[in-house]
């Protein structure tokens, strides 16, 4: 693992229309990262990454994090086994975030043992309050209990 | 455009496993949104939503989000014409970001004309260090000069 630092951020063209991966890390220190899968384009999961995660993953080819919850590094899959192999990387126009194509192993990204962290349907185009949210795809194809045991 | 409040997050597991619709707004009262294609699933966008931006494109089925630079709320198309009509909407797991597949009016979501803002590939399994970024799927759809003029 080699310490790299990107290039700070140039002007908004060259962000925009320029060859060098220069991330808009915020604040914190972060840029946003989509994970889809790759076969069937659906997203998994939507997660951070700091430098340090986007220079692993990209030498690597699997999928790095940073918990904001744990302030940690975070290498998908560390605990549960369920690592994603990174099929392609591209990044945004204003380059502060990051989508990456998976192979999920054990095929469930989700925390929860779900395939996707993303569960749960809004419905449209009626009151915004009092939302009742729709279970779709939501079948658990691991228990959290049994992975994560004496794991916390 | 009635006014309504999200109930405050609950617990972990009521945020995870229950049908009520409480999102996690961050400090700075956004959540993240991920609008990919409903057709080709392709990821076109990552923006910010606030509880209003939130609640009128629930109410409405069309993508409002807040700009984080502007610091204004921004209904997706409005100097361009090309607004998105959400499809389904979906909430992750910890109810922080959304999902939302879309069909994006005039072809092209990004404000520099393309179809995606995701338009540059990031090579992987090299080093992270002077990454040259490889344009795909880089096509201009409209050209921003016209789209834009005099609507900065």
């Amino acid at each position: 693992m080699s310490k790299i630092l990107f290039p700070p951020p140039g002007s908004a063209a060259e962000a925009e229309e320029g060859r060098t991966l220069a991330p808009k890390f915020d604040v914190d220190g972060l840029v946003t990262c989509v994970a889809t899968d790759a076969a069937s384009g659906d997203v998994l999961m939507v997660a951070h990454m700091n430098a340090e995660a986007l220079a692993r993953t990209i030498e690597t080819g699997e999928a790095w994090y940073f918990s904001r919850s744990r302030q940690a590094l975070w290498r998908k899959g560390e605990t549960s086994g369920h690592v994603q192999r990174v099929v392609e990387m591209r990044i945004d126009c204003d380059q502060d975030a990051v989508w990456i194509k998976v192979e999920q192993a054990g095929g469930a990204a989700c925390h929860t043992g779900r395939r996707s962290c993303f569960y749960r349907a809004v419905p449209l185009r009626g009151p915004a309050g009092g939302v009742r949210l729709e279970f779709r795809d939501a079948d658990k194809l691991f228990d959290p209990q049994v992975v994560y045991r004496n794991k916390s």
